[in-house]
């Protein structure tokens, strides 16, 4: 994930030392620009004249090849996860002729979603079978989307409808305990979060009220910031040295309700050293991230419908699911792709061009002829770990007991986070995520059986939410994603940590007919949007290519399918 | 409303000067906290015996009555808006007899959602006709719940589902006019929270540097308070002074994509002056708030999904639309409530008991036999203003062009608050709400003619959103709450605040047949969960009454309607 950097603002530069103007022209090749351009307008961020002028992405057209007299080229795509399928819908605009590979028996890649009867063997050998009740899922993998994202247009074309993924809710719990909370008394955000600013508020109007602020601030700032904190951090009155005494937002013990019944807050309100010792307020940075702030969707019914959705548009005939490629070769006109179908035989694909849209520390194993830079590159990435399990309940207990409806619960145990679903409130069962974690928590718990995963999860689970964490359970189905086949890994490390890192140019600026798309080729490693946008920036070039280059033109010749006996394809 | 409040922690007694032995005595007949004691367990605030022994809402049942040799009574309620509805629904769980008499031509009172050809009339003569298209509609009253409100049960005991209300939005825009913002140039929640909380952040990280919190902090407090303050700010490291300079999270003129696409940061990052000056952080209070911080929800299709099904529940039959009481009279055993019916015809309807749910100024205005000090405390409670509109596009502009789905946009303009829907994201249309104000500015809009309010607030809004806002247009409706016949106001002023002052014991406590029910008699105010638990406090005396008291108990003598001319029923 590449977030979390400090800004370099007002300057001309971006992270990786591109300049403005050679950026925004990379703009126009990776797309996804245009409504933000339009955005712009009415933002602070005026549009420069250079923003204006970068062209916004455009789908590959069949019209395209009027002019050049050339028809649409095959294209055979390795890896039927988002960036493949994406590759595939958008040139199939044009009329490319694509051909999917995909080594799993279902499209979306780490877009999984599990229910009833949904199968997983993990490469250690566990082999689990979901046992939810009709209309009960988990996204296993991707599960989330911003609303600026890219995904959410593909939602929108593809008639997917979307809905609220509750990334925060106030009545969620925190819960510390190497910070000393103890079991059965997890502390609510809201609760945390009041008390965090309070405290904030009436240190800071001490401080300024003292003079401390006096070289940074004028009066009429420090007016300004004294009546602000007095709102946002419901402080008293100077009199009162600006005391922080707790308030109604810290929520109720007994909430406000008929005459008779104002509501009893809750209380003690802890000092500001307990709070600070806590560790609460780690968790306040999430919700303001720029990937993760609400309001977070997520398609309904489950997040592969997205997936699902492509692939009816991509038309299933293209897609050949439990097909692994075996090797990759460049020939002088063409590629050819050898690969395993589902019935353990040995086939080739011949094509134009070539999309590789597998995990690169996979594709770096296949015999390839693509040359030494590219198997430097693709080497260069190592996967990374995480792993979710989900416990199905036979009763929303955590609405009606806790109520909480949605929302992440933070822990500092090795769970990490707790998700409460963002589907069917109020229903009859549910899903919640039991831990979602990542990095060496995740190789822990990968390494374990799932019913050690769900016995380990319900005891820790247990001490936030108590009896009914375990007495409910209906039913469990964890997945570790290093450990799943085809994929083995949940994200990436790039190295130095950016895509536009040098040792990567032969990925994100092929010379020949095979082109690279991932969400590892982005600046939002582990999100759709980026391998969505990659897919695009490969679509383009390829496009691009496939308008001056030479290729076979006749359906007759164009992706032709061979037995291990007959790999006499190509040019 | 009775937020707001400074909380008098750590003390024994309520707002209201109540007891903790009183309040908790009473909590037992308001209900509403059987839910709330159990999550309490989980809680910092360990229940209390006395909150322990405090006896949760229980609905009446026929079974009740088995001992006392007694039947359920008959009940008249006055309105059919939400107390009214629960108010019938929870004494039919006893088999009781309820008439409602409403004189509107649906039930739910200011809970009303307006679709194609739902017609409104206002007290001053504007008469409109919502021209929505199917599936459009908006929310007039009522539009949305808070996780812990009693409403939520309902929903779930009716059937209703519900779905994220989308109270708060990153991407949301802050626009305040007056602190110098210029049409076309808000700013967005997510960089007006990251500037103030930088700032902040390296305001108090300075103060505490230079030892001016040394007195209230340890070093160890300092320590994690500065470890927060640079999470949390996102600020620079000592040897910068702590400098805030920006971040990520301020959001991006060109959102981060594929490789060569690193983003471009929103920029430049205005000064700690320019920031206070402006505005902004008067509004970060509002998702803080304990009746309005996020997950917040919303039936799906429309909020009137309630009522409606409420009035299914107790049966179309009982429910007397078009029927106007004109006068309240308490018989020495039982109740007379003359009205008039849809055709103008004078009616009487005689019961057992009377629960009085319509707006306490309109009640006052009906001649009765209750007594002055009801009649005193009627009078003491004042309707307030609210008005809002509905804005139909003809296309979702706000989702497709400035990326916000859902939420609310703050602006210092007279239009207060403008909402983004939270339903049908990515859809065809859909409807903004192209202001919701209160008090004064309501007042204003509510003098103004529909299509004088549609033209301010597209003149207005436009300055915020740009052209659209005008030229996709394709209806509005408005409310003006004041001016809605038998309803004349949004909510209510309670002499001194509280529904627990002396002067409305006669309405809280009452001693006759007539009992009162509403969102005035709570601490909820202008909520339906005030209404509905106001209604369960209703019942609950009324059965306990029920119980002991004569009433008649034959069907045939029970509930009698006469014509003007026969209203010789009763004892």
């Amino acid at each position: 994930m590449t977030q979390a950097r400090r800004g370099t603002l007002g300057s001309a530069r971006g992270r990786s030392g591109f300049s403005r103007r050679g950026f925004l022209r990379a703009v126009g090749i990776s797309g996804g620009a245009s409504t933000m351009f339009a955005a712009m307008g009415a933002l602070e961020l005026a549009p420069t004249a250079e923003a204006a002028a970068a062209p916004p992405y455009r789908a590959p057209r069949a019209s395209d090849f009027r002019l050049t007299g050339r028809s649409a080229a095959s294209v055979v795509v390795l890896g039927g996860g988002v960036a493949g399928l994406v590759s595939a819908y958008e040139l199939g605009k044009a009329g490319y002729d694509c051909t999917i590979l995909e080594p799993r028996g279902r499209t979306g890649g780490r877009n999984f979603t599990a229910r009833a009867g949904t199968r997983q063997s993990e490469l250690h050998g566990y082999s689990q079978t979901a046992r939810f009740a009709e209309g009960q899922y988990m996204n296993c993998g991707a599960a989330r989307l911003a609303q600026w994202m890219v995904t959410v247009d593909y939602c929108r074309e593809l008639g997917v409808p979307i809905e609220v993924f509750t990334n925060y809710n106030a009545d969620a719990y925190i819960y510390n305990e190497k910070s000393g909370m103890t079991p059965g008394r997890p502390v609510r955000y809201r609760t945390a979060e009041a008390d965090t600013y309070g405290y904030v508020g009436e240190l800071l109007a001490k401080a300024s009220d003292q003079g401390a602020l006096d070289k940074q601030l004028t009066a009429a700032d420090r007016e300004r910031l004294l009546a602000f904190l007095e709102r946002w951090g419901r402080i008293g009155a100077k009199a009162d040295g600006f005391a922080y005494r707790g308030s109604t937002r810290r929520g109720f013990g007994v909430w406000p309700g008929a005459a008779g019944t104002p509501g009893i807050e809750l209380s003690p309100v802890p000092s500001v050293s307990e709070v600070f010792a806590s560790g609460v307020g780690r968790y306040f940075s999430f919700n303001l991230n720029y990937n993760q702030a609400m309001v977070m969707f997520q398609p309904v019914g489950g997040m592969d419908q997205l997936p699902k959705a492509l692939t009816r548009a991509i038309g299933p005939r293209r897609v050949r699911l439990g097909c692994q490629a075996t090797s990759v070769t460049e020939l002088a006109h063409g590629v050819r792709v050898a690969y395993q179908d589902g019935t353990g035989q040995e086939r080739v694909v011949d094509a134009d061009y070539c999309i590789a849209a597998m995990p690169p520390h996979l594709l770096a194993g296949l015999p390839h002829n693509l040359g030494s830079a590219v198997q430097r590159a693709l080497t260069s990435i190592a996967p990374a770990s995480a792993g979710k399990i989900g416990l199905e309940y036979r009763s929303r207990w955590w609405e009606t007991d806790h109520r909480i409806y949605g929302g992440i619960t933070e822990t500092d145990l090795d769970l990490s986070h707790i998700w409460h679903p963002s589907y069917d409130f109020n229903g009859e069962r549910g899903v919640m995520i039991g831990y979602y974690n990542t990095g060496s928590r995740a190789d822990r718990y990968g390494t374990m059986s799932p019913k050690a995963r769900e016995e380990r999860a319900v005891a820790l689970g247990s001490r936030i939410y108590g009896r009914k964490y375990r007495t409910e359970l209906a039913s469990s189905f964890s997945v570790s994603w290093q450990y799943v086949p085809h994929l083995e890994g949940a994200w990436h490390r790039l190295p130095g940590g950016s895509p536009d890192a040098p040792v990567l140019r032969p990925l994100t600026e092929p010379s020949g007919r095979v082109l690279f798309a991932g969400d590892w080729l982005s600046y939002t490693d582990g999100w759709q949007h980026g391998a969505i946008l990659s897919a695009r920036k490969a679509v383009t070039a390829l496009h691009a290519r496939a308008l001056k280059h030479e290729h076979r033109s006749t359906p007759a010749e164009r992706g032709a399918v061979h037995g291990s006996a007959d790999q006499d394809g190509g040019e």
